[in-house]
C-alpha cells in the first residue's frame, strides 16, 4: 500500500494531553494492515508511554527511522517541562506541541524528512503562550516563507476533494469577504496543488455557487454573476479546466464527483459538510501551495476521550498515507 | 415491500413536456422490482404515450386503480388543450400540470386517494399563466387551508432526514431572516411530522448551528447564542427531544446520523448538500404539516433529457414508496 519514500515522514505529536500520541502510536501498531509509511514521531516519549504500552525507539533524525521502524515506534525526543495528564491540557503541553511542530517543519524544509504530518493542537492553549497564527497551517506557511493567501486548505478523501475559499468567518460575513481575486488565487493554488501533489496533469476544478441553485440567474443573489463567473472566466482564460458556478446541492453525488478532481467551495461548511458526510474517517487536511508536503487528520485534540484508548487511528493513518503519496508524486514530478 | 394501502395514491404527471410522464410510467413497468404501491396517474394520456409504449388503463377514480393496476398504468384523463412535445414546455402544458395537481390534491383531501405524489413542474411556465405560489408545496398548503409558515419541506432518504428553516433566499439574507420563532415553528412541525408520518413516538431532532463550528462560543458569529440556543431551550421546555446547536460539518456522518431522527438546518444548502451527497437517487421531498400525505421526487422537469428514455425512475419510485408508508403510518396512528 505505502509508496516508496526516500525518507521517513516527520509526525508531530500535537498537544500531549490530546489524542495525538494515542492515534500516532496506534498507527505504528497497525502499520501493516493500514499501509502506514515509515515515520518518526516528534515529542515527549512520556506522552506516548502514558497512553500506549508498545516499544518506543528513540532516534536522532528521520534517516534512522526506517531501520528502527520494525523494532518500535521511532521518536525524536523533545522533553516537555513536565509530562501532561491525558485530557488535561497545560501551558507546558502547549510549548511541547509548538516545539514538535517547529522541528517537524524544519526537518521537512531541510529535506531530512519526506513531509510533515501534524497531530492535533489546542489553539486556546497555543494562544495563551503567545502563538499568533490562526492555526498550524498558517504557522507552517510562515516558516516556509509563503504568504497565507497563497496557501490553501484542501480536504481530501477517497472520492472527493474540496477547498473552501473563505474559512473561519461568520456565515453573514462570507458575502462581503468573497471576491473574484480571492476565488482566482485559491483556484490557482488548488489547480497547481493537484498537479504537483496528486500528479494530475490537467486537473478539473468544479467551482460552486454561493446561493441556493447558484442564484437562479440572479433571482436568489447576484454573487454568481458579479463575483464567481468572472473568476471562472479568468481562470479559464489562463487555460485551466474550470466549470461552474454549480449549485452546491447537486455537486456532490457520485456521478457529479466523477466529473472533477476538486471542488472549490465558497465557505467553510459548503466544503466540509460533503467531505465529512461522505468520508468522515478518511478525510485528510492537505495544505497546498507550500514547498513541503504537509497533511493532518481532520479532527481535534478530543480531550474528552484522551487516555481512554478509544480514539480512532484511521484519520491519522489516512493523513500519513496521503503525505507519503504526495511526497512520492512531488519527487517524481518532472 | 409496499405497505398495504386502502386507496391508491394520486400521482400528478407534472409538466407534460418534462420527464414526469416517463418516470411515472417506468415506475409502473418496474412496480414489482421497486415495490411500487398502487397509484393512479393524473394528466393527459397523450403525454405518457409520447414517451412510453406500455398499456394505459383509463379510470375514473383512485378506487378503480387497484384492479386496473395489474393490467396497465391507471390514469385519470385530463386532456390538455394540445399535447406537448417532450422537452418543449408550453402554456398548454402549464395549464395541464396545474389541473393535474389540483385534482390530485382534491382526491386526497376527499379521502378518495391515499396521498399525493407530484410530478415535476416548470415554475417559469406556471408563473406565466398566473400561478402565485413559490412552488407546488405552497399551493398544496393553501388548498389544504394551512398557512405556509406551518408547512415544512423535509428531504428524506434511507439514513437521513433534513429540514431547512429558511429556503430560497440569497445566502447573505439568511442571517437577518433567521429568528427563534421561525426555528421553533419549523422544529415543532418537523417533530409532529415525525410522529404522524413516520410513527416515531418520541422523535429526536438535531438542530444545526449557522456558523462554522457553531460559532465557537461567539467568536465566529453570535446567532447560535442569540437565536438558535433560545429556540432549542423553548422546544426542550415543551418536552421535545432536541439537541444542538451542532456544528454542521460533523452532523452528517453515519455515527452522528444514528443519534437523531431529523436534522433541522438553518439554510437551503446546509440541508440539501448532505442529503443529496448521501442519497441522490433516493431523497424524497416530503411535505409535513398538511392534513394529507404529499411527497415528490427531488428533481426538476429535466427538459434537456425529456423524451430520450434516459430519465431515472428511482427518485419517483422513492417518492411513491414514501407516500405509501406515510399514508399507512397516518392511518395506523391512534
Amino acid at each position: 500500500m505505502a509508496p516508496a519514500l526516500h525518507n521517513a515522514l516527520a509526525v508531530s505529536l500535537g498537544d500531549p494531553a490530546g489524542i495525538g500520541p494515542e492515534v500516532i502510536a496506534k498507527c505504528w501498531d497497525d502499520r501493516d494492515a493500514l499501509g502506514i509509511p515509515p515515520f518518526v514521531a516528534i515529542g515527549d516519549p512520556r506522552s506516548v508511554a502514558a497512553v500506549w504500552k508498545g516499544p518506543i525507539e528513540l532516534v536522532d533524525n528521520p534517516r534512522q527511522a526506517e531501520a528502527a521502524f520494525e523494532r518500535g515506534l521511532p521518536l525524536i525526543q523533545l522533553n516537555a517541562q513536565q509530562p501532561d495528564v491525558p485530557g488535561r491540557p497545560s501551558v507546558a503541553g502547549a510549548h511541547a506541541s509548538l516545539d514538535a511542530l517547529e522541528l517537524a517543519v524544519g526537518l521537512a524544509r531541510s529535506g531530512s524528512a519526506a513531509g510533515v504530518v501534524t497531530g492535533p493542537v489546542a489553539k486556546e492553549q497555543l494562544y495563551a503562550i503567545g502563538f499568533q497564527h490562526p492555526g498550524q497551517t498558517e504557522f507552517v506557511a510562515e516558516r516556509c516563507g509563503v504568504a497565507p493567501a497563497n496557501v490553501v486548505m484542501m480536504l481530501a478523501g477517497p472520492t472527493l476533494r474540496t477547498v473552501p475559499v473563505t474559512t473561519h468567518l461568520p456565515l453573514g460575513d462570507v458575502t462581503q469577504r468573497l471576491s473574484s481575486a480571492l476565488i482566482e488565487s485559491r483556484g490557482r493554488a488548488t489547480l497547481r496543488g493537484l498537479q504537483r501533489n496528486f500528479a494530475i496533469a490537467e486537473p478539473r476544478l468544479a467551482i460552486s455557487g454561493l446561493n441556493p441553485h447558484s442564484g437562479e440567474g440572479g433571482k436568489l443573489g447576484r454573487e454568481e454573476i458579479e463575483i464567481i463567473e468572472p473568476a471562472i472566466a479568468a481562470l479559464a482564460a489562463e487555460g485551466w479546466r474550470v466549470t461552474g458556478p454549480h449549485p452546491a446541492d447537486t455537486m456532490f453525488h457520485a456521478a457529479a464527483r466523477a466529473r472533477y478532481d476538486a471542488a472549490l467551495c465558497m465557505y467553510h461548511d459548503q466544503a466540509l459538510i460533503p467531505i465529512k458526510a461522505l468520508h468522515f474517517e478518511e478525510a485528510v487536511n492537505v495544505t497546498l501551495g507550500l514547498p513541503i508536503v504537509r497533511t493532518a487528520p481532520d479532527h481535534g485534540t478530543a480531550f474528552d476521550i484522551a487516555g481512554e484508548n478509544r480514539a480512532d487511528p484511521r484519520p491519522m493513518a489516512a493523513a500519513m498515507c496521503m503525505a507519503a503519496e504526495n511526497a512520492v508524486r512531488r519527487a517524481e514530478a518532472p
